[in-house]
């Protein structure tokens, strides 16, 4: 099959080697697309297919890819996302973190599918693509600047204050190993650090301007299922009223919020940082990702006690999480500040907020001293801190320069136990979900390829629970909720689905928090395409993903012994609702057994087998 | 839950005890219809979790089952039909075949899903449902007749010419061991003997009258699937035009119709019982089964050199070879005549071709003589026969006693090595398909937990090759077409997956032969239950219907070892298209270990984990 890809799809590539300069374009045809679909799939293929083994995230060998997918761009609520990909500096894994806002749709409109970064500069560029040409320019004047500065500079110097750019502050700049990469000003492709792999190969932003929307096969049903979303705002109207983050109660009531380094259960400060705190307080509006009637994001502004930019949005519920209750932070002001900076110097809030809980356990037990933190009283709760700290991480000086380098590296440095209090799978910070409430959530913690990300675990409680989630999962043969701490064969197998039907939203690339069911999604991807899909075909793909990332961690030189998760989560917290109740560590290994199990790989080293390699057509 | 299941099902389930007369009700909720659906999962379902270990097929502790499914009796085409499954006194086995017409509309119509018959009447009754009230009759009157005089005795005696019946003629009294049960005259629950257990229990038949259709979710979508069958003429116009029958000449080029026991690979007079033949010299109509407007069903009418009724209707592709090729015989009215007394007497009529041929072939190997053969000259090609020897099969008498054993009995009472003639698996004769040709279904016959089958594997060429039926394959992630004669790993996933799409379809119970793909199949249990489902869902209970069924053959002695094929088919056939190709054992071997593996059965032992039986929740 030679033909262009019908719909949703340009049916191109763009490979950029910066070593050399040369670009070039590639065509990718139907077969290809329906076998990996885009975002984390054509991720997963291309450092599968292309990386050398070994090679050094932050050196000219490794691969940093952007993949939009057949949705992106398609003028449909929750396409406006791309994913982005590279061996990561964080895990030595498989990585990719999606990001909303414009940047992917108007890749899309450009003319491009994706973007194969390859090779090192000389000098400082940036990437600059317009309907479907592209060219490297210098960014020398760029460099050492925030993501804002950097934004507007581009904008002013092409001309066109439309164009929309992807870039790294000082934080991916100074190889920070948690260093994300922005879009937008608001919007994080936050985990895995991808962002100081950017930095590695001087790279400092991408800029995009697009006139073509791509084709789809259905314009007519892609409106329909549009206004389905629109006619059905009660499925919507909490993010749409408060964004992430109001469910902050629920969470101290569950044990699921993180507290001081997920020692606790009790932070009575919990609701001071809640989204209804924000709208109540500092919130100025709320804005949309691309063609999206939710509106989730909010917009904040204050002056007082810092000056906080408005430009680069308000925190996410993660955010909250990490830089506030769990550094034991409830000033929401103090939050919020830590949210801007992060965003200005491209950090990933969920790993910085992580890494200095980290450092404040390490400091409330004596293991880090104010000797080693340039004086700074790090303890939990200290809001100053925590600003000041992540300033100091973004240009990797002094303790910063330690904690630059994550969670798991630190631990390590330091030595004397540390890694106890160091809240990581993989190498990859938690994201901000305790597994003793939801234990699916903790398997998936323990086999994520790129770590501990929530990302693809967010349907967790609700499988458990009857609800607008546990229809998805029902569609995928889970009759019957079951607890939220159950981790049985059943949950496993839920799991499974689950996490596969998460895999599908990464390759298409759409926005998780939309209420599409399974069924709604193969609809979506034929109204697009034109291909009669089903919900089958896509988990099979999600499948190949999945096996393929894998592969490529084995590869690496990860085993089934690298799937587990922190110490602290076999033992109960110190106070509140979980202080009782923990992870059973032997579940946990049958959890993790079947699952291979059940994916194809071997049951004890979870290498996928030779048969399931072959079945999947990625040897 | 508790509640009333909402749509497409009544909700209950008849319970009769021939051995005390008792009849009772039992009720069914959502969920249960939802784990078992109906058809073949509700049969799955009930001999696991009812019947004893080690019954006796043909006593009175077997129990026989009759159900329909949710889409049983609905106004859609496909909706006509209803299962039938037992222990089978031929196979040992867990057994179950799909039937059209109209009785199962009926039994709908009259307020049941299904009808359990357990025990043993003292004399011959028959078993009388109208409206949701049922009795049991003497049929005393009516033992020893045919399927036609039975079913206009009990009529006139009830006085409704409208009532549906389904019973047996003196094959099922006489326990011929793949003796089928009737209805409509013309159509046969045909495969697995189930009419040998009718017989063993006395119950020479089931009328049924009912009024009422079951309440569907949503009759505007049904109406609208309907339309779009009535609007798509060119998906069953070949069924429409000819019915089953009409790809004989590609069947003969192809080297997949079996000829004289599947030994030859030519017979020039194939041609002449095709269904071509029957329209251009017998037939009178083509009929329809219940809301159908395929109407696949030939009417035939002669009466030189024999008297053919038409109200048994004509022969099947599955006939026509049986009887016709398979025997080595062209003579269509003697086919027809073939077909004629099988529907009267109630015999398999693939069975029955199926013993004949490989009588025929011990008799020209000298196995058998005229003297065992009542003076029959039992050569292939011998149609008078043929016929004669289907007269002695219903009524046990001489080599009709032998050969009413089932083939593998009667090679084991030949002995002489007579077993190397033998063509079945499990004891089930094969369907008329060759292996050799079509790889996937030579596993399906060794796998089948019914035996060698053909209905649940009739999509093997069609995923081989694009076309309506690859459509299907391709929704279930099976993207590139594979050699009909492939049988690699992803074959064997890509037979997976059809094979649990084709026992979705026997569940549900709609008709195999419409053009419905996974997509479509969903919508329509969405539109009669009202259930949100998806293709996903509906694998997942035919994953538990085929997991309880090899449960129940372990429990029956049965292993892996019984998952084989006839050694024939390790060999080249004498002459024509496949003198040179044939079954690689080896390679059948990786492929069973393999499908196991998919389906969560131990690789070697076929055995189904632990793990799996409790995921499944079928413990």
């Amino acid at each position: 099959m030679a033909e262009q890809v019908p719909g949703g799809y340009n049916g191109k590539i763009l490979r950029v080697n910066l070593s050399d300069n040369s670009i070039s374009e590639e065509t990718i045809d139907e077969l290809f697309c329906r076998k990996y679909l885009g975002g984390a799939g054509f991720i997963a293929y291309f450092l599968w297919k292309e990386l050398k083994p070994g090679v050094d995230p932050l050196g000219p060998d490794n691969k940093l890819i952007f993949a939009a997918g057949p949705v992106t761009g398609v003028p449909l609520p929750g396409s406006g996302r791309h994913c982005i990909g590279a061996k990561s500096p964080l895990t030595g894994s498989y990585s990719k973190s999606e990001v909303g806002g414009f940047w992917g749709a108007e890749l899309k409109h450009a003319g491009f599918d994706a973007i194969i970064v390859e090779g090192k500069a000389e000098k400082p560029v940036y990437l600059w693509i317009q309907d479907g040409e592209a060219s490297l320019r210098d960014a020398s004047h760029l460099w050492g600047k925030n993501t804002k500065e950097t934004e507007q500079t581009i904008r002013d110097e092409l001309g066109d204050s439309l164009i929309r750019v992807t870039s790294i502050g000082p934080g991916g700049e100074n190889l920070v190993r948690f260093a994300c990469i922005m879009n937008d000003l608001k919007d994080a492709a936050g985990r895995g650090g991808t962002g100081a792999v950017m930095g590695s190969k001087n790279l400092k932003a991408i800029a995009v301007r697009g006139h073509k929307r791509p084709k789809v096969a259905d314009p007519e049903r892609v409106k329909e299922i549009r206004q389905w979303v629109l006619d059905n705002p009660q499925r919507w109207a909490s993010l749409h009223d408060l964004g992430t983050g109001a469910m902050m109660e629920t969470h101290i009531a569950t044990g699921n919020l993180p507290i001081r380094n997920f020692l606790d259960g009790e932070f009575p400060a919990a609701t001071d940082i809640s989204a209804q705190a924000i709208r109540d307080t500092i919130r100025i509006k709320m804005e949309a990702c691309y063609a999206c009637p939710v509106r989730c994001k909010k917009v904040v502004k204050f002056d007082e006690p810092y000056s906080v930019d408005p430009a680069y949005g308000g925190p996410e519920y993660e955010t909250l999480a990490a830089i506030g209750s769990n550094c034991g932070i409830g000033d929401l002001k103090a939050v919020t500040k830590g949210n801007e900076l992060c965003n200005a110097y491209s950090l990933d809030t969920i790993s910085a907020g992580a890494v200095i809980a980290f450092a404040m356990e390490c400091f409330e037990n004596g293991l880090l001293t104010t000797k080693d933190t340039n004086g700074i009283e790090l303890k939990f709760g200290n809001a100053e801190a925590m600003l000041k700290v992540i300033e100091l991480i973004a240009r990797r000086e002094g303790i910063g320069d330690l904690l630059a380098e994550g969670t798991a590296r630190a631990a390590q440095k330091i030595g004397k136990g540390a890694e106890k209090f160091a809240m990581h799978s993989k190498g990859l910070e938690l994201g901000m979900h305790d597994p003793r409430v939801k234990a699916a959530l903790g398997l998936g913690y323990a086999v994520n390829p790129h770590g501990a990300d929530h990302c693809d675990n967010m349907h967790d409680t609700g499988y458990s629970q009857p609800g607008s989630s546990f229809d998805s999962a029902r569609l995928l043969g889970m009759l019957e909720p079951l607890p939220a701490d159950d981790l049985g064969v059943r949950k496993v197998a839920a799991f499974r689905d689950i996490h596969l039907f998460n895999i599908v939203i990464d390759n298409l690339v759409v926005c998780a928090m939309l209420p599409y069911d399974a069924n709604q999604v193969a609809d979506i991807l034929t109204a697009v395409t034109g291909w009669d899909t089903s919900p089958v075909e896509m988990l099979r793909a999600a499948e190949r993903t999945m096996t393929m990332a894998r592969l490529f961690n084995i590869r690496e030189g990860l085993s089934a012994a690298d799937d587990k998760l922190p110490d602290r989560f076999f033992q109960p917290k110190r106070n509140g609702v979980l202080s009782t109740k923990f992870y059973d560590r032997e579940q946990l290994e049958e959890a993790k057994s079947y699952y291979y199990t059940l994916m194809g790989w071997d049951a004890k080293t979870g290498i996928p087998t030779p048969e399931k390699v072959e079945e999947l057509d990625i040897k």
